[in-house]
């Protein structure tokens, strides 16, 4: 019979991070709840990165995941954006790493050919696929729908790689 | 009579973050202490923030500053070392909100300004002028003598500060 496991996807910003929580059994996936964690960008940035955290931390705490995926972000706009960005994707890493949670990283090209099926597309596009690959899904924002197709993503790879680690066993 | 407060100042880096802690009163100071915590380069990304984390949370845990002063870094190489510094930085400044102290950022030629009088120079002049304001200080590493300077730097600004708002309290 086939685990059935947790997985929390976030999709980590200093004004807005996403988040979607799955639960994959097998290859069946369940919808659990999304949205989004705002930081208040008239507050300072230690203060922005405890609301980060904050919402996190009561995220996992109130559902309680098994693992957690990260979206693996490249901004090439500018030092500082980037610099913000790091910032914000520390704080996401950091608190499913302190509750216990194994973090898994995701370029957002690994994403979207999970998802959509190919390597590049639109928000849109991601929207519909995980609305196909879970009706029940709803989400406030891109973000939020971003981090749902993380998770997705997540329960994909992980699921390959104990099917490649039991078919290994097997030979072996 | 002055206030006694006690600073921490951070140097934040994935792989060294510095730390210092001073107390000062009034026009004096006092040096308590300087570190550096390490992560292990071989962990992944989650487990190395974790490993910030905890090394911070238990210097604060043990050394109870009042006030953090962290170094406003921008790294102009690539987007990869900015957003690996970011994730770095943005533990650095969550630890201390999280215990409740306020966070002070400054850049790296603000601090060079305050604690050598010109806004470059190079580790050496640092190393110097932090042993010349604090003759019993010892630093491990140049991240954690940065981190010194950096809380040297926030206790002179901060000292200003209340000069300013006192001057202004009298004119008013």
């Amino acid at each position: 019979m086939a685990e059935t496991i947790r997985i929390i996807g976030i999709d980590p910003g200093l004004r807005r991070t996403g988040w979607g929580i799955v639960e994959a059994c097998g290859n069946s996936l369940r919808f659990l709840g999304a949205g989004t964690i705002r930081s208040d960008d008239k507050a300072n940035l230690a203060s922005r990165l405890c609301q980060l955290h904050d919402g996190l931390a009561g995220i996992i705490h109130a559902e309680r995941p098994d693992e957690a995926a990260v979206e693996q972000t490249f901004v090439n706009k500018d030092a500082t954006a980037t610099l913000k960005l790091g910032q914000a994707r520390g704080v996401a890493m950091l608190v499913p790493a302190l509750a216990g949670l194994p973090v898994s990283e995701y370029a957002p090209n690994a994403v979207k050919k999970t998802v959509i099926g190919v390597g590049h597309g639109d928000k849109r596009q991601i929207h519909m696929m995980v609305k196909v690959l879970m009706p029940r899904a709803t989400f406030d924002t891109d973000d939020a729908a971003d981090a749902l197709a993380i998770a997705i993503c997540h329960a994909h790879h992980r699921q390959s790689a104990a099917g490649r680690l039991a078919a290994l066993a097997r030979a072996g």
